[in-house]
């Protein structure tokens, strides 16, 4: 669409639809739309968009509006903006800002996008220790005027920059005006290191039910603060990232719609490939057993009911302890919980399942089996469910483990990847189980 | 273990020593440890816990300590507690309250736990229009010894309660002391109706980058105010149910090693049973092929591999397109878009498995096999490749799409949901494949 359409069908938008429509847009049209806002509209919506967008319309708009734009932004955010710039950009950006803010960002580029120094703010609000309460909120007041990320906990540091107590805003408040900032700090502050993985920084603030944590660096020092509402964000990324894995996908890096096709074809083709190879496996079992086969066709009708019985009770029990162990209700030493519960849960679905099966294949053995068969496959099929259910939920539950005590992450332990294991070694299962109960009679 | 075992277990064990260990405790261990220890250890403790273990463990105390633990909970967490105690102790449990506590729960308790009413709380900080700014502070001030759950933001309240304006704390703290609070207020505020989906409500702190939001009657009226943190933990939960969904799980109630062996199994068979009974189609299709499969026992050999191929390609597409459309990067109108991109995606996927089937079967065909058949087979197995992938993430890219239309939850279209739907189909394209492919030659 040209430039004109694209005003004329961007000017009757206000902010709010603009940011509905938003990621349903292509370039040309957000920055028409952006373009055509009242500032105070322009700026919630900017300031709303992942800094991914916030990059890419930065790139398209003039470099005067691109220098007022990306001023607006908070130090962590700006740093996040560069690190979604291509390489040879970044400097040109830095170079928009003030000095302070520049010396700002280039302090938060040095760490990794999911630590903690990547996720914190430098604009925290602090005291000494010898102030008086009264004296500590009229500073605040000045303190506030300026850019800061959050006054909720007020950090008190000593001379070296070194942590020594926190107090939150509501104590502060409530505390008598004369006492001094050290009479009513707490002293017992949770912090977290600089390079903390950003999943471990939210499982902190979950076990502490707190609002922000302060970063400090191996001296103690404070460098910043991470804020509660980077944390919402923190624990949907990662859910998004488990879910993909859980799924049998790489983590994508982008939307789906975003997501280019060259990069979506690469992220699924990998493990979609390696389970191809494993999968091949069954056909070289099922060739073993070929000769049994021949003799008895009736046995391949019943391939895909049991080998996928097998493969969701899998990717069940694979799920139910993925997710365990993310939200930390599982640790690596609680296996045998684990292992426990699903030889129960196994043995009852298995049986249930195999229950079923048997009075289907008893009834409806297929046009060509002779009745007298019926009984003997409707049996092998039963008591192959039992035990490839069962089988499927015990690798399902195990396999996270075993994965996570080897230094992979236990997402890995995919849907697909379970039920593929478990199709192998299901079809073993169902062919020996045939091979004993119908001895002398079929095969 | 006896009372005193478990006490001398305990006595040695810190605070925070004891929140590691809790999930893993048994109630007699939790009950001996949490009152052994320090008064403020102990605060720190019960109120980290999910409102679930705090409704058990307070059952496990005497009455007066109790009484003196219930009074700890803001009133938003007490009525979380009393949602998780049996129906005939809840009103003994109310009766702990004092009567201004008991009156503010038993109004939370009017809401649905999973509505923006029963994730608020009711102790918010407000003010009048009329108030300069330096009384507001001071009201406040005096406002915040009470149990305030945020001053992050202060809602101004006209006579009737109705909403009209709202101030941030550090705009509050910035402005000139003797404006009035209306002068500095703003007064387009974002609020949430109180019988709001909790899953919204988190949608609207993303979107607009809020630390708290005003719930609201039909009449405009303040009932509460839902923080931030409580929508940590709603993102968490509502990803957990949808993984455990995608696995082909019911969600369950509890965490996974304090689900009972019963709603274990039964949150798990209701799925599997289903998948089952769709799967005893696999058998019906094969049975229509038999006398083809008598011919060309060879063809059972690639069973396994087509179907799980069709399975794992769509298990992919289901978790990607599921979790977009969770957080609301798709929606039902874009269902075109997404058919296109999986279109070629599912394409470009089922030629290079295709590629690789290829090759396989024609290097080593299985044992039985003619050579001169291994080219037709292998023909075979590519062609259907191609087509089962392509189906499948065309099925598991769109089912969520119909089931989000037929108002169900779209995380129902399972990764074995999809997998069954598609191995039933698989067959028939890949039986129906060998049926042109091989007419005259081997069937």
């Amino acid at each position: 669409m040209s430039a004109s359409e694209a005003e004329a069908r961007m000017e009757s938008l206000s902010g709010e639809e603009l940011a509905d429509a938003w990621p349903f847009l292509d370039a040309a049209e957000r920055v028409e739309g952006f373009r055509l806002l009242a500032t105070d509209e322009a700026e919630d919506l900017f300031l709303g968009l992942e800094a991914r967008e916030q990059a890419t319309l930065l790139r398209a708009l003039p470099r005067g509006e691109r220098q007022l734009w990306v001023r607006q932004l908070a130090p962590d955010d700006a740093a996040d903006v560069v690190q979604e710039t291509e390489q040879e950009e970044r400097s040109a950006l830095l170079g928009l800002l003030d000095a302070e803010a520049r010396r700002e960002v280039t302090a938060l580029l040095a760490y990794a996008e999911d630590a903690a120094g990547g996720l914190m703010s430098p604009r925290y609000a602090r005291l000494r220790p010898e102030m008086r309460v009264d004296e500590a909120i009229s500073y605040l007041r000045r303190q506030a005027r300026t850019n800061l990320e959050t006054i909720y906990y007020i950090y008190v540091l000593d001379g070296e920059q070194r942590l020594i107590g926190v107090i939150s805003f509501r104590e502060l408040f409530a505390a008598l005006p004369e006492k001094t900032v050290r009479e009513v700090m707490q002293t017992d502050v949770v912090t977290v290191p600089d390079d903390m993985d950003q999943e471990a920084v939210s499982e902190v603030f979950a076990e502490w039910d707190l609002m922000a944590v302060p970063v400090v660096d191996s001296e103690g020092r404070i460098k910043g603060i991470v804020t509660i509402d980077d944390i919402v964000d923190v624990v949907r990324e990662e859910a998004t990232e488990d879910i993909q894995k859980i799924g049998g996908t790489q983590a994508l890096d982008a939307p789906y719609l975003e997501a280019g096709l060259v990069e979506m074809v690469r992220k699924r083709v990998f493990w979609l490939a390696v389970l191809f190879l494993g999968s091949l496996l069954t056909a070289t079992v099922i060739g073993y057993y070929q000769e049994a086969l021949a003799n008895a066709v009736v046995l391949a009708l019943f391939i895909p009911l049991i080998i996928s019985s097998g493969g969701n009770s899998g990717s069940q029990a694979t799920t139910l302890v993925i997710r365990a162990m993310a939200i930390g209700e599982l640790r690596l030493r609680d296996w045998w919980r684990v292992l426990l519960k699903e030889v129960v849960s196994g043995l009852a679905l298995g049986m249930i399942l195999g229950g079923i099966g048997f009075v289907r294949v008893w009834l409806w053995p297929g046009a060509e089996t002779p009745v007298a068969q019926a009984a003997g496959i409707a049996l092998t099929v039963a008591t192959s469910l039992v035990g490839i259910v069962l089988w499927g939920s015990l690798v399902g539950a195990m396999l996270p483990f075993l994965l996570s005590r080897l230094g992979f992450d236990p997402a890995s332990a995919s849907a697909p990847f379970v039920a593929t294991i478990v199709d192998v070694t299901g079809l073993v299962i169902y062919f020996s189980v045939a091979a004993v109960l119908l001895r002398g009679g079929l095969i």
